[in-house]
């Protein structure tokens, strides 16, 4: 095995690539300077054209039919196919990329790639529905606690994997600014609200999942069943107006506090990638409750969780002038979800909700339990109380204007090949 | 006027029609058999083929780039377009559709039209989100009265227009019957939530908000220009259960407890239709505050209130099988709304939150002061416990499997055709 897991590909960029080595293969939607938009691969500093790859015989059974399926608008359909021809498109691609692959020198003269620098990249997939989560439970527990300091967790906390409906209008890859949201705010002391620019602007480290095949209205996915409806994982920085949060989120939720933007990154990386990455299931700390026999698969948790490393980093206008580089803000894990990616798509669609193929999750903020492992500013600066300083000395207890949020995630293994997402880039701009 | 108000159509079952005369004229989805989808116009018991009509050279112009607009995924095409192509449309199906048409005889004969009866409807647009509101303040009074009972209403209600995301992917017309949702509830005592069908199923009578042209992301629609953004009206039904709602929605809001099923009326009933049955825009109550300016127009508020009545029926399997007709178990108004449609729009976008062509917004449950114009069981029932008593002796808490909920709309004025919005039904049956 140690072999194949650090075999090498004849697209030389992709060796020993930061993100995107030949064991990744992370699927996305491109468009070659001037041309329309198409499905391809990630490798190395190239994009695989998977039409491209398909019409030159390449490709043939399920792995043919998964590289076709795509249209202008989105992996839609290729989500749809499910696990078994994703892995097919994967294995022909493991084959067909490989160094040793006997016809290399030809292949690599084929007109089968595109530089990533010369294409642009489009969200990945028309999403139907997006629903954010919240199981990241240091998280939970950090914002109960600027509530409820003696009772931070709800009761329903570790029985219910908590999510909302999110806003899918605007989720979008960061090439477009994120516009600081104008809106309602109580400040303090005040009886009534006022109205003007979030001066509370936050952002939130989060775990994307793309939907696979789903399910018909009124059915549900069983809980053994529930990771053959994930088609894969991005990066998702979930925008939060903290001010307006406060103000409107009782009694139905966020809304305006979040709906302005949503930034996933635009790689979708395949369960299969991950696989070799996945760890033991943390135990559920004692006294906790079992999770409720139709989110309990003794196959899901023996399945391991999920173990990326996830980063956020900021860019300040002072740091670009200064020709610093971003600073990290904080270093978690996806180890931090109280529940899995196959809890929150059976609890889902338990009551009937139809999942569709291109639907997006957020996992929730992926705090860690240490002041250097929070995923939001809100929990850096203690709600703005603790401002943070930064290594060229500004401070922030918010987002400034200019200021750029980056999020990086990778997957780390003895013996096997390093993988990352690529970036998950946003920048704030004034409000208008 | 009061001619062009009572003018009579040669599609002679629209004089005197309940829902559809001539001066209603709705658009929607629908397909007659065997044939794909297509946009029509009800008039009476039949339905305008709007494509038939453009290649028949009877629409020109505005009108017809209106008519041609629509595709058989839905109207968004043509909600995109906005108030002055629609205006022709209508402008143009009245002359043509009018009892005095000079050719009447020969149009009846060119097969335009299709019998309702004989057709299938479709869901009239791709809805890319879906928005459910809270600007019934009597039922916010009502709900919050069981929680909290002296201050029912919290202190953001009288400056923010409240609303949450709800799912877009099981908005319907009722064609598939509701399946009673399974979830998460915690009994009255419990210290551990159990699983299995809710006990507490309800039903919430609203208004559907169908969007038009919509905004970019980052830029907002001011209040003033709300109302080119609104394609037309519905009834939604928003099904609700109580008891998974009670357990899973703080501190993030409705979630499965609604997103198993909603349901809308198939015909999108205009603005212009709606234009002579608006009324003097109701004065707030003495002592609270006025909107923040971003929420107030002059315009807004002289363009009056909609004055639609309200009514929610309910068919039980009992009343069925004696051949009873359905009971009537509230009358409402959207008089009852605390915000206009245009305040709503205008909240929703005012932190740039981008609304698209089709997408939907309910207004919240529009509970009138009186129990007999309560819009819910919850409220009629007092959270279950005063149960309903109907006229044949069956009781009822919350709803039980063969229940069927029907919601009707009607407009009544007096030297004008009445207009109706049809019916929004749906049926309930066992959990899966």
């Amino acid at each position: 095995m140690s072999d194949a897991n650090l075999r090498r590909s004849w697209v030389t960029s992709a060796n020993g690539h930061a993100d995107f080595p030949l064991q990744n293969l992370p699927l996305g939607l491109f468009s070659p300077a001037g041309q329309a938009p198409r499905a391809g691969v990630a490798i190395g500093d190239e994009i695989l054209d998977l039409d491209a790859a398909g019409r030159a015989g390449l490709l043939e059974g399920d792995a043919l039919r998964a590289a076709q399926a795509a249209t202008r608008d989105g992996l839609n359909a290729l989500f749809a196919l499910g696990a078994g021809p994703r892995r097919a498109l994967r294995e022909a691609l493991l084959a067909l990329l490989d160094a040793d692959h006997s016809r290399a020198a030809e292949l690599a003269g084929a007109n089968l790639l595109h530089r990533q620098a010369d294409c642009r990249l489009h969200l990945p997939a028309r999403i139907g529905d997006y629903t954010d989560f919240y199981v990241g439970i240091h998280h939970a527990v950090n914002v109960g606690k600027l509530f409820r300091p003696d009772n931070p967790l709800l009761p329903n906390y570790k029985y219910v994997p908590i999510g909302y409906h999110g806003r899918a209008s605007t989720v979008g890859l960061g090439d477009v600014d994120i516009r600081r949201p104008n809106g309602q705010t109580l400040k303090p002391g005040a009886t009534e609200p006022g109205f003007g620019p979030s001066q509370r602007l936050d952002y939130e480290l989060e775990l994307g999942v793309w939907i696979g095949p789903g399910n018909a209205q009124g059915e549900s996915i069983p809980i053994a069943r529930a990771r053959d409806h994930v088609a894969g994982f991005c990066l998702l920085n979930d925008w939060s107006a903290r001010d307006l949060q406060a103000w409107e989120y009782q009694p139905l939720g966020p809304f305006l506090s979040k709906s302005f933007a949503t930034t996933v990154s635009p790689w979708v990386v395949t369960p299969e990638a991950l696989e070799p990455f996945r760890s033991a299931q943390p135990a559920r700390p004692e006294g906790d409750p079992q999770p409720l026999p139709y989110l309990y698969d003794e196959g899901d948790q023996q399945a391991g969780a999920l173990n990326i490393e996830l980063e956020v980093l900021l860019l300040t206008e002072g740091m670009r002038e200064a020709g610093l580089a971003p600073e990290r803000l904080g270093l978690s894990n996806t180890l931090n979800m109280y529940w899995t990616v196959a809890q929150m798509v059976t609890h889902h669609s338990v009551n009937g909700c139809k999942l569709q193929p291109g639907d997006l999750l957020g996992s929730g903020t992926l705090s860690g339990p240490e002041r250097s492992q929070f995923g939001s500013l809100l929990e850096i600066t203690e709600g703005g109380k603790q401002p943070l300083t930064l290594a060229n000395g500004e401070t922030r207890s918010f987002l400034q204007d200019g200021d750029e949020i980056i999020l990086r995630a990778r997957c780390v293994r003895e013996g096997h090949a390093s993988i990352g997402f690529g970036e998950c880039r946003g920048k704030v701009v004034a409000a208008g």
